[in-house]
């Protein structure tokens, strides 16, 4: 299609990056100045493209194309505008400025639409600055009422409520639909989100465009491994209760049930701490993070059930205890599948090369699946790199994501 | 024997301990006020005993009784007057409150001795505030010449120099002997060095004293594996280049050889990083020391050799790169064979239960070890505690000890 509808999204990209703290990459954490700077421009744009504008009252952005039929369930495409800390310019804008640019086109080639199609800038996803995630997508689908702001805190103690107090876009109300609960939404025929794969699989394997069937379900486990800290001199290997090599087996364990499992399931050890952590000392304690993630409910509730039951076996075998804590529960969200095999039939049309795929991050299409049908697009990420500076799509696959979710826009708004 | 010296040395025991900074069990840091004015008691309870006191030039101290035969070499006795941070009262302390036990006995009931006994308190063994050890008995040995003190600075950035100069002890010169080079010592005919175990095989097999055939040598190395870190949840298992899996695959294998190569080899991972250190991302980096010790150098080679081919093997099986950092090399120091069977006959001849052991601990009788006749008595450690505030020895415990090496150096002063 459209060179210039992609050029329009690269500009809208580039421009979102300058919304940005100082220091490496895009770094724009919810209720900062930065961040109400990028909500504030694109609602400049969305009017200006003739969009009606609006947000709500945790600052997620809309801007809607009104249908012929108002009646109609609204078809609602975007993405989060927050990043993590020294970020890329791609994850959560990427989902925007197409969605923003798609709607534009439509409008242009084809006038209004039968059913509202509507953009939505979340004000928040990852989770960066305070220690919740799904802020802005969590509101939209009844997830929180907001009572969470006033005990929630950042790590420098500011509530979640104080900074939306403070925050220099001050101007939380529903401006969009006078809703009775301006955050919470039922009126959604369809949510589809566009985003970076942040992934190395399509680019292994040389496709264009994934289908997300699932995104997957996620465990997270706190392990504590306690043994007997002493002397690395004189104490003899057979006397040592070393809760290092204790967790070493563990891992190794973790692994190779990983691998026998098969895809989509991965399980990752991504922190872990010594205690007292010093070279001639025996380690008397590790604590280590479990994070596993797989897209069937059954299959990841037994795969982090057999670790344990083995985790168990290693430490009793070693003379080691071990305390375990659930951290984080959720469960997988399958996509609609009726959506996957429009995006399937829109890709043969259009000669793009895909696959359907389970997504292993989590996104805000994971809220919108159990209540609305949703569909979500991946473009592939170079080396699979994300939360970087050095994150980066090429132009050509991101103007490809972008001309799959125009068509299945036009399909779902206008046919 | 002497109901009497034993009070008396659990007696300078605790008063020893009352010189500490602040804080959990005892801390008496190189140059610090606590140090000096425990230094400077010790000079003054060995004058009031009638020995000859004095210093070198980087503050140990001496307690000379001289022998009748001027020209025959001097029996030294004692050990380091520094702990660890939060350390205990017996490490280190146990061997000089004893040697000025013994040798006031040994005056009080024999009289002169044919050859000269002499009490040490070393300034440092501990490597607790510089990152040096042996800043005492590698003075008196020759391993350091003093020319180390004007770059070697504690982590406040205050140089050994210049911690000297401030210290509130500041007299350090050759008060003793008034040697051409201060420090460094040649007319020692024996060093005998009496020291809590530190380890749990003299409480484990119900042994009184332990009479250290060597003390093991130490390798220490710094370990660095390089992956590629990335998403925890888009990576598939089998497109990962996990440095932290390597790094567990690799301490299994280490624990492994280990116990193949049986006793007297200990090795021991005490320290690991992992980078960047999230739940949700697969580490890129792991670094982890290595600490292996041997009391035979040849063995000790082998091990450490073999050790490293194999992490080799498994990072490059891995696609993980490894780096790999010398940091410590200390040979074995065979004690004198000679003193070592005085001390069985001793044991056999008071009817107390011993072993020959190896210290898997350094000791400042590593440094005389080479040069002159050194040998090394061990008492019980309560469950092989040391370094640590709850480090404990019975008063019989300690009794015993105190009782062999008064013998010993009768033996070897007198007769």
């Amino acid at each position: 299609m459209i060179q210039a509808a992609s050029t329009e999204m690269l500009k809208l990209l580039d421009d979102l990056a300058v919304f940005s703290a100082p220091g490496p990459g895009v770094t724009r954490l919810l209720y900062t100045p930065e961040w109400s700077q990028a909500q504030l421009f694109l609602q400049g744009k969305m009017a200006g493209f003739g969009l009606k504008v609006g947000t709500d009252k945790v600052g997620n952005v809309y801007g809607r194309l009104a249908g012929r039929n108002p009646d109609d369930k609204v078809i609602l495409t975007g993405s989060h505008v927050d990043t993590v800390v020294n970020g890329g310019k791609y994850d959560g804008a990427y989902g925007i400025a197409a969605a923003i640019t798609a709607i534009h086109y439509l409008q242009e080639t084809f006038g209004q639409p039968l059913r509202s199609l509507e953009v939505v800038s979340f004000c928040e996803e990852e989770g960066s600055r305070f220690p919740l995630t799904f802020w802005g997508s969590g509101h939209v689908t009844g997830m929180y009422d907001g009572s969470e702001a006033d005990t929630c805190a950042d790590s420098e103690g500011i509530t979640l409520k104080s900074a939306m107090a403070e925050c220099d876009y001050n101007n939380f109300e529903d401006t969009m639909n006078q809703r009775v609960d301006s955050t919470r939404r039922d009126d959604i025929g369809a949510f589809v989100e566009l985003h970076i794969e942040q992934g190395i699989l399509l680019e292994k394997t040389s496709t264009q465009i994934g289908i997300v069937e699932a995104i997957a379900g996620q465990r997270r486990f706190t392990v504590r491994v306690s043994g007997t800290a002493n002397h690395a001199g004189t104490t003899p290997m057979n006397l040592r209760a070393d809760a290092l090599m204790g967790t070493a087996e563990m891992l190794l364990l973790l692994e190779r049930l990983a691998g026998e499992a098969g895809e989509p399931l991965v399980a990752t050890t991504g922190r872990l701490e010594v205690i007292p952590n010093t070279p001639n000392v025996i380690p008397g304690e590790v604590q280590f993070t479990l994070d596993i993630r797989h897209s069937e409910a059954e299959k990841l509730d037994r795969f982090c059930s057999d670790t344990l039951i083995a985790f168990n076996e290693i430490a009793a075998k070693r003379g080691l205890n071990l305390d375990l804590t659930p951290r984080l529960s959720a469960l997988p969200a399958p996509m609609n599948s009726e959506l996957c095999y429009g995006l399937e039939r829109i890709c043969q049309k259009q000669g793009r090369s895909y696959r359907n795929m389970v997504s292993g991050a989590g996104h805000d299409a994971q809220l919108f699946a159990p209540r609305f049908p949703t569909a979500m697009i991946f473009v592939p990420s170079r080396d699979g790199i994300s939360h970087s500076p050095a994150e980066y799509s090429s132009p050509e696959e991101l103007g490809v994501g972008l001309e799959v979710l125009t068509e299945l826009l036009y399909e779902l708004a206008y046919k």
